[in-house]
């Protein structure tokens, strides 16, 4: 039976969830496939995660492990393919909650760098895990910077093997997933040494363990890192190489060969790797960062419907916490956030679908928008989302600090996001260096790209708003966004213009206009993502209450992040004070309005209690049972030998003093 | 051997870090004493931390069992006592890694509310452990609004006993530490009720376990809650309550009694009650706050001087992330915040022992100004640090995210503040009122305590400053956060006002005005915080570099809240946009000057490696070879079933495919 304060929440909707999961979707088709794969996922007990709060980092390991080969079977029954429609739907389900996920990235790039022949030997294998790969990029010294790699691979003419080594303890491969304990092959980076003269970062596969038993090659010494913040199901591993021979034909030789007579051969274009790059970025939204922020809002928003504290009038019952206006603060923007970047997603999605078409026809002139766009992207949503998670969890209290109400794993996790994939200041720097450039080709009268054209036609001006209902008009915020986005742009390329022309170096200067180029960056992402909700939500169908939902999220989404950050557009005045606070009190009456609707609006996400995990969130709203049957399952509820051998003998005397 | 990326930062130091360490500590004998106290303990085996990171729940809560019995006979052996000068020391050398905590609040409740009679008979008991308590007043749906508990205890006549019942699910016992595996006994906290009638919340000791061989006494449920995002060494449990008799003389009765005949007696006075409260949010701040805070910053500021991260100059080798400005940016305002926190910390330990003093002399006078200001602080400083650690974290990159690097846990241990001894909403909003009653109250030139005198003397007026330099004086920052304090508490008064008079209910226009009394309250507490550094600075004593230093920390911290919330500076135009971009500037400059001394800085927090228990912030700064020891020790090393399981069967035909 449904909490009876939950069930009030859906009795008014404003709209059909139903056909809102579908615009979420895509479509009521994919809504259909999607169900199905859940169904079938759930319905699985190999995939459970119903102990997962209670496993330790060993049990969590085997049990991706199991999953993730039960998995390649039951898609083989039941015809999923790679390339399948019901296959962007699995990981989701599963939660991420499965091994071998470096694995594919290993496939990845041996389809992508490998020759032929290589990938006809490699890929079959790794398709039915008859050999288990993992990515070895990454070292202890060093992340971004890929030329900094210490690795190296010494070309031997006369075996014709290449021989690799880490020299350093800093260049010891560090964190590559399914490495630490499963990998019998990766790809490890190295730089290529032909007659004592580097030809920079290459990729090559190394065998690690041995297919008889698993044990480690000779040369190899790998393991797994420890524990981390999450990822516990995860082995990410180190691998130290001492005289490690691979043959010649374990470069990955695409685009690269050395021949046997030792001979440097560069082929075709290596751009194509960079837009590999940059997919990757986005690609990981959905799944790693839109995915645990519905979530998140889901368990707050439900928990926030059916808590009570305090008395909001006094003689009436205590309230539910959703209603004040403080805890609407916390969660809708957080809301109205979960639903601006899934639509941003899908813009970006579309954006790089056509950029591939492109670059599959040779034209690669969409490449560096693309990686500015990915870049940008990747640290705002992550940024906010990580933020966004972490509101959620404080906002339920002592019970968000539970693990068993799942916010704790899902803001972990999240976390992650910030720093893998490229660390979001650099990325955010790179998108900065986009942007300075291309404001310099506006102003120049030059022609930019499109998402960027609107550096060239910068206006003064002041905010036309003339009451605190000109505020709900996407025209005014999303022209306020702009505004500010080209001034942060124009002011920071001036500062380091001014820097050079004073003597300053290039590259000091550039440093010391970091903190504002990122600001800068930041505010070119929020300004499109502003647009493109306003211009998703313009085209929505007006049927069922679908728009007008979508129109409240978006006007919060943009005055969330006015009120937020309100220095940015007071400071040269195109927004003035009074119409600051009529964009206060726009906001705020706003809250009370999505309130109304914050549960139905979580309902369309369309989790199923399994997925979500948590003892606050289900969707029959009934915590305080399920968090006290859950609690009752825990390994801590078995006796401890702490009290034999530590508390026994103070106590057991104790009775004839009382 | 110390990294000479680390040592070249320790030989330019502008100021001499022993006589920081001993202001820190408050005196050069009292850091000899501290260090007296924390080699007595690090040298210590069963004290060790070293396997934390790799240890269940299940073990973690044993070690903290063993050592909390351990430290007591160690006390004993040592001659420390529980009011000795060492005491303050020992929890933060055992880095809070003990049981026991609850059973401390135990023995204080009984102290505070307990008849001279109760406190004979089990304070002796409770010091020796031959009881083990806990303080039951959390229920699983009621926190922070006491009237709202939903246990009851009936007085029955007949037997002289009180018959204690936790009526639903929502009114069971849940959170309180030492109470899920531990605990003999427990203050729970009922709603009394005599012949009928509801005389509100009292606490009444409990018997839960036996003594004879722990088993749960009649009429008890009780258990652990299961696993949370830390405290993992703590047995956080529930309780049910099932017609559970307690003798008369159980209800703590210093201040309420209920007579043989049921006749109910309140005598004294309960305000001391709500002194103890405020107190323990002052007292959590030094161990649970301060030490993290400077933990996370040590750690971070280390690693950021030995990590090597790709070029600043061209041709150079790969530049100490700690050269960069956004590396700078993150890192040393939340130095500057440790060192502002420490010092409103001490501003407040002193206004407390102030009032303590005062309310022993009956005078209850201060007891408002005080409520306010610990719950203010608590939650500005809580909220600040929080966020401090976890731009610490981030700034690690990958490693911060190992647990190795002993970030992951300060994060979630410090996140916990936010939440315990009043979530920190509901907190700001008891000082907002305050702040509301006292502008009132001001305006109408009624008198005022201290704190908030300021309210009365509000001067229009604008920023005087004319020159980045000029961001630099103590007076014309102060000032400028003095200003937004005013304008945020005086304009939320008039909307708070305007509603009212405008027919809004009194409790709804309250409710509609919660976001802004929230920032108003944030206002004050930084306005305060702002104040105290720069008069604590203005009072060092100039030798050895110290005040020089403390100086340009206290700009940092003041300009750095400038800088991120530019908006309630500029929004009256307090601030102009041209004084903005100086103190842009100045903030900007500031950091490169600070950077020189950052590792002395953390230097002075006095941290041996033990404590850290990092393996990104040892002294040495021999982060990869620690990471790599360390990492190999990990349980997650042993040889998995999951490869005989899963993968064999898989691989083992591979060979002669390949």
């Amino acid at each position: 039976s449904v909490n009876p304060d939950l069930a009030s929440e859906r009795q008014t909707a404003s709209f059909s969830v139903e056909k809102l999961t579908a615009l979420l979707d895509g479509g009521a088709e994919k809504t259909r496939i999607r169900r199905a794969v859940v169904e079938a996922i759930e319905s699985d007990p190999v995939f459970s995660r119903e102990n997962q709060y209670f496993q330790t980092q060993n049990e969590r390991y085997e049990a991706a492990v199991r999953k993730a080969v039960h998995l390649q079977k039951k898609m083989h029954e039941l015809g999923w393919t790679e390339n399948g429609s019901e296959s962007k739907y699995i990981y989701r389900a599963l939660s991420g909650d499965v091994a071998f996920l470096l694995h594919r990235v290993f496939m990845r790039s041996i389809s992508v760098l490998g020759s032929d022949k290589q990938i006809a030997k490699w890929i079959p294998l790794a398709t039915q895990l008859q050999v288990i790969g993992s990515y070895a990029q990454t070292e202890l010294g060093h992340g971004t910077y890929l030329q900094g790699l210490e690795t190296t691979a010494v070309f031997d003419i006369a075996t014709q093997e290449f021989i690799l080594n880490t020299p350093k303890i800093s260049a010891m491969k560090w964190w590559p997933g399914d490495l630490g304990r499963s990998a019998t092959h990766t790809v490890a980076f190295a730089q290529l040494y032909i007659h004592g003269k580097c030809y920079g970062i290459h990729p090559f596969i190394v065998q690690i363990r041995s297919l008889q038993d698993h044990s480690l090659c000779p040369g190899i010494t790998a393991g797994d890192i420890g524990p981390k913040m999450n990822f516990e199901h995860i082995d990410n591993g180190y691998l130290l190489l001492k005289n490690v021979r691979v043959p010649r034909e374990n470069m990955l030789s695409k685009f690269c060969e050395v021949r046997p007579d030792g001979t440097y051969v560069r082929q075709g274009s290596q751009k194509i790797n960079y837009f590999t790059m940059t997919t990757v970025r986005i690609s990981l939204i959905a799944d790693e960062v839109l995915t645990p922020l519905m979530k998140a809002c889901t368990i707050a928003i439900r928990y926030s419907a059916v808590r009570r504290q305090s008395k909001l009038k006094p003689g009436e019952q205590e309230a539910k916490i959703l209603d004040y206006q403080t805890q609407q603060e916390k969660l809708l923007p957080q809301l109205a956030a979960a639903y601006a970047f899934h639509f941003i997603n899908d813009y970006l999605q579309e954006l790089f679908d056509r950029g591939y078409r492109e670059i599959k026809r040779k034209n690669f002139d969409m490449l560096p928008e693309l990686h500015a766009l990915s870049s940008g992207f990747k640290a705002l949503v992550t940024h906010h989302s990580t933020a966004a998670v972490e509101i959620c969890l404080r906002a339920c209290g002592g019970h968000g600090y539970s693990l068993l109400s799942g916010l704790p794993s899902l803001y972990t996790k999240i976390l992650a996001s910030c720093i893998y994939e490229g660390e979001n200041t650099i990325l955010l720097l790179q998108t900065a260096r986009f942007l300075i450039k291309c404001f310099t080709a506006a102003s120049a009268g030059h022609p930019v790209p499109p998402s960027v054209t609107y550096l060239a036609a910068v206006k003064p001006g002041k905010c036309p708003a003339k009451s605190k209902l000109d505020f709900f008009s996407p025209d005014i915020y999303t022209e306020a966004y702009q505004h500010v986005a080209v001034r942060l742009i124009s002011s920071t390329a001036s500062k380091l213009q001014d820097l050079i022309q004073s003597g300053v170096k290039k590259y000091d200067a550039w440093n010391q206009c970091t903190v504002q180029l990122v600001q800068a960056a930041k505010a070119h992402c929020h300004y499109i993502t502003v647009k493109n909700f306003a211009e998703t939500v313009e085209k929505l169908e007006t049927k069922a209450g679908i728009q007008k939902i979508m129109k409240h999220l978006c006007d919060l989404f943009a005055l969330h992040g006015i009120f937020s950050n309100t220095g940015a557009f007071l400071h040269d005045g195109y927004i003035s004070a009074a119409q600051m606070d009529m964009v206060t009190a726009s906001y705020l009456d706003l809250l009370a309005v999505i309130r109304k609707d914050a549960v139905p609006l979580v309902d369309a996400f369309d989790f199923t209690d399994k997925s979500l995990n948590s003892a606050l969130g289900s969707y029959d709203g009934q915590v305080y049972q399920r968090l006290y049957e859950w609690a009752q399952k825990s390994p801590t509820n078995e006796m401890s030998p702490a009290y034999e051998k530590y508390l026994k003998p103070l106590l057991h005397n104790t009775l004839s003093k009382l």
